[in-house]
């Protein structure tokens, strides 16, 4: 990718995350980057494209440093890693965690995009926690247990920031930590 | 409510939970109805009047419904009653579950009126489970772990329909009622 793009996108991250895709246009973006509207629509056609872009770059980041740490690492290490990288990317995109459903319901390929991700995404939790099994770290646990686990880590990750808007918390890097200690919380009982 | 009120209500329910509320406009609803806009109009003076009016009916039989059945009910039928009352309310007025941070986002009046409901209705949970390790259903619960819980079935009540659309899964009538039934999954290693 380009160097002017990642520019263009960065700062479309910034400010879809303070103040929300709704209310930011392509105008808006290319103000912030100083360049002309016709120069940042060479780039990009429109906002769903920079939207789509920064969606990939997300999902791009978290595989990378997936294949880059998991494999030296202790397993009792594992979680807390998990976590924490769940935690930082919650927050560096939370755009996109906040307005997830209604983002998906205006781009049907980014909807599919989405869903290929989040099924692969459950399969490599699922692991996880087999692999936690097998290090006697978690007890041994049935599928349908693995499932139940793997699918609350999963929504706690993907919902959390939305939960917290409808109950009326302030969506801020505290709050935000606090749903992801929430998969912990929930393993706590199925530890050995 | 005036009968005409309730069948706007309604037939906008059935329009909104088949099609979404961004492609029904208050002319379909007129239409479906049998009535002029104008005559709809007298009622209702724009689509977020009549979302707000479904929202407030959810609400009113949701209380409703509890102040009449939970008293007489022993302790050990409560948890299924809750949960198949859940899973009513979620099936039945599916369109709100499925929009809700973008009805919210798009409405200040129904996000305040949403933050008062879910700030009771956890404190409720929060007694329910009480109740629980009162009458030795649940094991005795630290505050922190009840809070875990309170919060983690609200939110499981509350998004689980936009987690279905996000992993690619149907939001038809079975899949919501599992999401319920992980309610039941998430509390099985405190009962007694």
């Amino acid at each position: 990718m380009s160097k002017t793009k990642e520019r263009i996108l960065d700062t479309a991250l910034q400010l879809f995350n303070d103040n929300g895709t709704r209310t930011i246009s392509t105008n808006h973006i290319a103000d912030a980057c100083s360049m002309s509207p016709g120069n940042l629509y060479y780039h990009f056609k429109n906002k769903e494209q920079i939207i789509c872009g920064l969606f990939e770059r997300m999902i791009g980041s978290w595989d990378e440093d997936k294949n880059k740490t998991l494999e030296e690492i202790p397993p009792e290490k594992i979680l807390d890693l998990q976590l924490e990288k769940t935690f930082h990317f919650a927050w560096q995109y939370r755009f996109i965690h906040r307005e997830l459903a209604a983002l998906l319901d205006r781009d049907d390929k980014l909807k599919e995009l989405c869903n290929h991700v989040l099924q692969r995404r459950i399969f490599e939790i699922e692991g996880m926690f087999k692999g936690f099994i097998d290090s006697g770290i978690v007890k041994p646990l049935d599928e349908k247990t693995i499932k139940f686990l793997a699918h609350t880590s999963l929504y706690f990750g993907l919902f959390w920031q939305p939960y917290l808007e409808v109950i009326g918390g302030e969506p801020n890097e505290e709050n935000v930590q606090k749903g992801v200690q929430m998969i912990k919380q929930l393993i706590e009982p199925y530890l050995v």
